[in-house]
């Protein structure tokens, strides 16, 4: 029998929907943060098999969910090309920005079949005990991925990497090219690893105006749904272009995508007017409702769900779970989905 | 003869179309750094009307364009209620966060007429010299002003005012309530002196998830705009629900503005379908490609140009400009639009 998730996937109005939270795995968790002091640094937990596939299966276990998300960071491949990275308390990631030919040429993919090779036995190990529950690769999207390879952190409005776009488009182009080939190469290994569906997060996407958006969050976006398309004709691709506004009609239609992630600011109802039914909505409840439980919460997943009913639809946050969430309220929302 | 800013918020189109800038008195202008080197503090130039008065005009004079926007900030309302505030070099704005019912009730509406006597004395003064151009006032919208009110200083995602609006909807209720009529006391007596038109900016209004987003974005817009038309029929109103994404129809539609800012992120022709003619828009160049100049922005400012002809349009960024920009490229921007 095809697993729930898959069945939304396929376009099928799966009721109860499926459910699954992005960041699932993550510090709200005790038995995460275990794990996550036993790891040390960040980036020994990825690539650690053991601990990864440990605390992708944590929120499982607890509260039952209908996917695992493998746990790691959408950074994990510039990390692989050969750039460095670290994590550091409170602030962030932080890489030496790449805003040269130079900087660009730096980057390594011979490096990249040892380097992710933890991350795709993780992706194995989870695989296997993962049961019913449907198991998540992902990526970064291009676009948002270079934002942090060229600003070298997180920001507000990631204007060095919008000013390269402009200044030196075939530079930009370059970057977003590799990224876009290495990105295909990245998510077949972890479908051939075992990962039953991918997702692609463009987590900035929104800081684009139309003309680069279509550039360099579509266009990327149609090359990679197209050639894991080819690949792997089963493995459903979920798009993440978050807060993309007025273009993700667009998004949805163009990029082949069978389901779309939505954020916290999308209005279902708009949504389901604007994406095709063929095409599974995922989302969107405000984090920060989850956050506050009660009241909020109920009435913010009941509006999701009231307009998501008769189509095919993943629950989900708009974003990922804060830290300060009470994993009560986690668990209260979980069997508000099941029940509905 | 009426204004041509004010006849594209009439609702005719106007062409070439009346242009400004956001922030288009600032940094990036020698001019402007003398006159802020001499009044010291950021709050000192805002509240010296012959100080304020002068950068107020000196884009004008510069490049001619159809309008001055007060110099001030959104910001200068709570000061005026009593909440301190300081503009700290580099950070931003800081204020001593308010989070619970005393905080609020020690802002004190009774300071308002002497704090905003010296804004009010630079709009006469500004609005003596503005000749041809249109004199815009503007105030903060209550979302906007409430999120540096509670969080206390910029952020990327203010979630301590969505928390606050989850967990204790009256208190933020009472708290965007006063802000409402605040604004409406605030934007009624700019006009008095001598503001021919007013924008709202709602520059963090995309942060919210569309229940939130209709409470404290288009119902204060709704009452703010109603009650000005009731005193000031002939004054039209400029919203800017800056990154409303897929809601910014349902704001141009029903808060009764006659402009509707676009920010960066919004695609001119999708914007011109979704708006009723009888709506100005207002944009949208992304304030990176006028940093980058030469073909980005003249490409940029074509585009929009293009989606724009025939309807009632205002051109602008879709953002402040930056402090890094060239003067002479707002020049060439400026010479495109009224070549247009």
């Amino acid at each position: 029998m095809t697993k729930r998730l898959l069945r939304a996937l396929s376009g099928e109005a799966v009721w109860p929907p499926p459910v699954w939270l992005m960041r699932q795995a993550g510090r709200y968790l005790p038995e995460y943060r275990a794990v996550r002091a036993q790891a040390g640094d960040f980036i020994s937990l990825c690539t650690t098999p053991p601990l990864a596939a440990e605390v992708t299966l944590q929120p499982l276990r607890r509260y039952g969910m209908d996917a695992a998300i493998l746990f790691s960071d959408i950074l994990m491949l510039p990390w692989a090309l050969g750039q460095g990275l670290r994590f550091s308390e409170g602030e962030g990631p932080v890489l030496p920005p790449i805003r040269t030919a130079e900087g660009l040429k730096a980057l390594d993919r011979n490096r990249l079949p040892d380097a992710i090779a933890p991350i795709l036995e993780t992706v194995r190990r989870v695989r296997a005990e993962v049961g019913d529950a449907t198991l998540i690769g992902f990526a970064g999207a291009p676009f948002t991925v270079a934002c942090y390879m060229v600003e070298g952190h997180g920001a507000k409005e990631f204007a060095a990497v919008r000013t390269l776009a402009y200044r030196d488009p075939e530079l930009f182009g370059a970057l977003i090219d590799l990224l876009t080939e290495t990105t295909i190469t990245y998510l077949a290994a972890q479908i051939e690893a075992g990962a039953e569906t991918v997702m692609l997060f463009d987590s900035w996407a929104g800081v684009l105006p139309p003309s680069l958006f279509r550039a360099y969050v579509i266009a990327p976006a149609i090359r990679i749904t197209a050639e894991l398309r080819l690949r792997y004709p089963h493995v459903p691709v979920i798009g993440f272009p978050r807060m993309g506004g007025l273009l993700i009609g667009e998004y949805a239609t163009q990029t082949g995508v069978q389901g779309l992630g939505l954020d916290t600011t999308v209005d279902p109802d708009l949504a389901a007017a604007l994406v095709p039914l063929h095409v599974a909505l995922q989302g969107n409840l405000d984090p920060l409702a989850l956050d506050a439980g009660g009241k909020p919460m109920l009435d913010g997943a009941h509006t999701i769900l009231n307009a998501m009913r008769g189509r095919p639809f993943i629950f989900n946050l708009g974003h990922g779970i804060i830290p300060s969430t009470s994993p009560e309220h986690v668990a209260e929302l979980i069997r508000t989905v099941h029940a509905a």
